[in-house]
């Protein structure tokens, strides 16, 4: 390497959050760097902050300006928070990208169904196959998680060796697929690593993690004993949940049907890719309406309380023929996402409503998590033992814990957020560049920015609600007629007990005539006057100040 | 009593939802019979379902059309979600309210509030003093909970006694106010209980409740340990645990500063009372600021994350003169109310980002809850031996889970929800009558139904942004210039990077120029035409269907 030449890394997204995962890494001179992106993810919008958005990506803005010096992208596994965004992205940036055999096939359809073309997606073995990029050389390394074919990255550059761990636990008997492979992350780390970039989501629980196969005697017991039919919930892509599930229904004598298209969708891929192994025989939905209720068993998609999946659409009723009755068994093989606790507790009430008992996860029986705890974390912290660890995906809370813990052993250290560049080439990081990060929302078909404005409008518009005013001016700078007042969103009558319309309209209509010539002929002057008497009058009358939009017409 | 009385209970809010309480008893002749009213609470909006709203009533129509019937109002304790609505309601039901000094100081308070005589709170004291209400004789029977002086009700009638057991957790050791009295309990129930109207929320915690005494060896010695300033947060109104922290500040030789109205009002409804007890003495605002941050504790209002308590002010800098620094440390002493996950961990990353140690309470070290676990409903299932058990004040899985319990104990138990008025004069509830039951909310200053239509076209504003379209047709049915649009809360350009509001004008263009007279001459048909149109070419532009106002002006 030339001694000016550096290694970068840039977290664009899931630095400070847990999603929309997205980190550059760099080589080369300063400023000239080749670079590399992990994983292109996305994050779901909430009521509270981005209501009416369908998706939130990383701003990319900086990637953008800088594509020809992008070498490749590469997918560590196949969880919206990490593929979510390549088909929306994909061509701003314009590089090739690299994936598994299970995530690229997600990956492509990803990309055919935003209209782009597949075949950008590289399918491609896992370590010691390794991929040229630029100055880096980078190998799949498999690690275990909760989907298939999780990986982490050795990314070699001239400067050393980086363990980019993706998401990760350490389960040495996952179910399905492959499990911890200890000696391999040693046998990569023993030539020495210069930095571990590590998951950091679980770093508050503090005992080890459970392995995928400790919830199957449970979920197992679960099932045979129930009376009714079974109903599961779980995350589509937890195959090997699935499989557990599944296996269960089997052994209890239970026909096993899968409902929600992203389950099917999940279980397709697995066989097309060939990852499913022996995964029970499943019948369709159709075929599900005749089996006596005692006989069967249901997977469905929803277990974060989704208000389109299929636990929900249970939950109102009939879905694609089936119905759940008294004495069914609903269980949530699953944990609630911090913020999601509302939808899933709806969900709940209105099966307790229709008599069908809930079993969820309180007590850690029937789920595990997919990520790394605090002693897991130390475990691989000693196994790769390299000069800084970097924690990642995780919020401020969980990367600043992260680093402590990492410190705590001496090792170094640091809290690197999105859009902190750091030059990790010498023994620990330091801080080189702050680039301009954000969040970027896809609205419909559109994709703009989260400070642009719009999504504050919509939220003043869903707290005040909306009144429109409107006027006409004649060719004398005379208001013609009466103003006209619509409201969306507000009550009809307030204190008065008369209409809102007619109080705002018989104030406004006060107004105009107290107005002079001067204000009457400048537009600007208008409406700033009728917007104020709006706010006024509606404030006086139902104790609100509402979003207003005034049209002044003037007939020329 | 006679033959055709009965002995009636109606909850209209608590049961079918945690909060906004509000129960109706009743005796006589059937549709006669007198009543009374046990708590009167509010529920909180949030921006999923309720954005703008301020409040959230029970609907009480029912009760307001048989105000004539309606004897006096109880209220058990001063939580806001039994006390809440008094201001607000009170004018609609205009019969005496009772309550025990602490919580009749709250209400006094929020009566006049609202504008209201705070004369009509009336202040009894506990059992076994007795208010009689119509055919009722009720008492104040002292539990413990988490705020002082809460209080079931023993409420006689001709039928029998009821035991309305209001918010409770068994506490012998409760800090301030007074301890669970087992034998008081046995005393009123010995000569048979008809009904145990029994708090719910707790039924899926397995183990026994601990005592608000638990917390304080760990807390004095989390303080102790402490370098930096310490900010505690808890719910203002649980005094006994403010006590805790506040001694722990002191034993640690530390000034206490309380920090929020709602913390200052409670210790001074506390004072007022004399309640308090030897609270330690605390310093003004004002004064904290002059003292060394490692001889400083605070106490904060926001457990639960609110945007404008005092936590969420000190994480975003400096509040009252007061600021938090690196290796200061911030306790939770509360636990996050389903729903309020997202507020409370915006906080926890703030203070991260400051440097700020966050300790909350994931091991239960630092907080109990003031409820009822699953062993303790039991036992007071046992101590009160009722001829039935209603559980009360609970979702409806806590409810139905609550019944379960109660039934599998052989006792005579049923879920009634909202708006199940339910005979209890036999040995078992039955439902005679469904009330039409609800939510109000009050919005600015005006009250209004949940299914009133104005809070879903709020969510539709935020959900799909706005459009406005104007035009002016003149004296001939013709249309007088070009229409004109406005948008709010939707991206300036789409697909054709033209400005949005340019595309939908030049389309409305068109569409006008090529309407006919028969059109143009009916205004619906205008408006439905344009809206059709303006949704048309919004959705080509930017991929979403937006709300649409139509104003047509029309030139007589």
């Amino acid at each position: 390497m030339k001694k000016s030449d550096r290694l970068i890394y840039l977290p664009l997204g899931g630095a400070g959050e847990i999603g929309m995962n997205a980190y550059v890494y760099g080589y080369g001179a300063p400023g000239k760097e080749r670079l590399i992106l992990v994983d292109i993810g996305v994050t779901f919008p909430d009521m509270d902050t981005t209501p009416g958005v369908n998706l939130i990506f990383p701003d990319i803005a900086w990637l953008e300006t800088n594509k020809h010096r992008l070498d490749a992208i590469f997918i560590t596994h196949a969880h919206e928070d990490h593929v979510g965004g390549i088909g929306y992205l994909w061509d701003r940036l314009g590089a090739p990208v690299y994936a598994r055999s299970f995530t690229a096939n997600h990956a492509r359809r990803k990309m055919e169904d935003a209209g782009q073309s597949a075949a950008v997606i590289n399918t491609v073995s896992a370590y010691p196959e390794t991929i040229s990029a630029g100055p880096f050389t980078v190998s799949f390394l498999p690690v275990s998680h909760s989907i298939p074919e999780s990986s982490g990255l050795v990314i070699d550059s001239p400067a050393g060796r980086v363990l980019h761990t993706g998401d990760f636990k350490l389960d040495e008997t996952p179910v399905l697929g492959e499990p911890f492979d200890e000696a391999l992350w040693r046998e990569v780390s023993k030539n020495g690593v210069k930095a571990l970039v590590c998951d950091s989501t679980n770093v508050f629980s503090r005992h080890a993690g459970r392995s995928e196969a400790s919830v199957k005697p449970e979920i197992t017991k679960l099932v045979a004993g129930a009376k009714g039919m079974v109903v599961a919930t779980t995350f589509a892509s937890n195959i090997a949940r699935l499989k557990t599930l599944a296996d269960a229904g089997v052994a209890a004598g239970r026909s096993v049907c899968l409902l929600g298209r992203a389950m099917q969708r999940m279980v397709a891929a697995g066989e097309e890719t060939g990852i499913l192994g022996k995964f029970p025989q499943t019948i369709a939905p159709e075929d599900a309406r005749d089996v006596p209720h005692d006989q069967l068993m249901l997977i469905v998609t929803g277990s974060q309380g989704e208000r389109c999946a299929a636990s929900a659409q249970l939950s109102r009723g009939k879905y694609r023929g089936l119905r759940m009755n008294e004495g069914d068994l609903f269980l949530f093989s699953s944990k609630t996402i911090p913020g999601n606790e509302r939808g899933v507790i709806r969900i709940m009430n209105a099966y307790s409503e229709m008599g069908v008992d809930i079993v969820d996860d309180c007590d850690g029986l029937y789920h595990v998590s997919g990520h790394a705890n605090r002693p897991d974390l130390l475990r691989m912290h000693d196994i790769v033992n390299a000069e800084m660890v970097i924690p990642m995906h995780g919020e401020h809370r969980h990367l600043r814990e992260h680093a402590h813990l990492a410190a705590d052993k001496g090792r170094a250290s640091m809290v690197l957020v999105n859009g902190s560049m750091a030059d990790i080439t010498g023994v620990e990081p330091h801080v080189v560049e702050h680039v301009e990060t954000g969040r970027t929302y896809l609205d419909g078909s559109v994709q703009y920015g989260a400070l642009d404005g719009i999504i504050r409008d919509r939220i003043r518009l869903a707290l005040n609600g909306h009144v429109l005013a409107t006027v006409i001016i004649d060719e004398d700078d005379e208001p013609l007629g009466d103003p006209w007042i619509e409201v969306m969103g507000l009550p009809e009558t307030g204190g008065s007990n008369a209409p809102l319309v007619d109080v705002v309209e018989a104030d406004l209509g006060q107004l105009l005539m107290r107005m002079n010539d001067k204000t009457l002929s400048d537009d600007d002057k208008v409406e700033e006057a009728i917007k104020r008497e709006v706010r006024r009058s509606v404030q006086a009358e139902i104790g609100k100040k509402p979003e207003v939009t005034v049209i002044t017409s003037r007939l020329a």
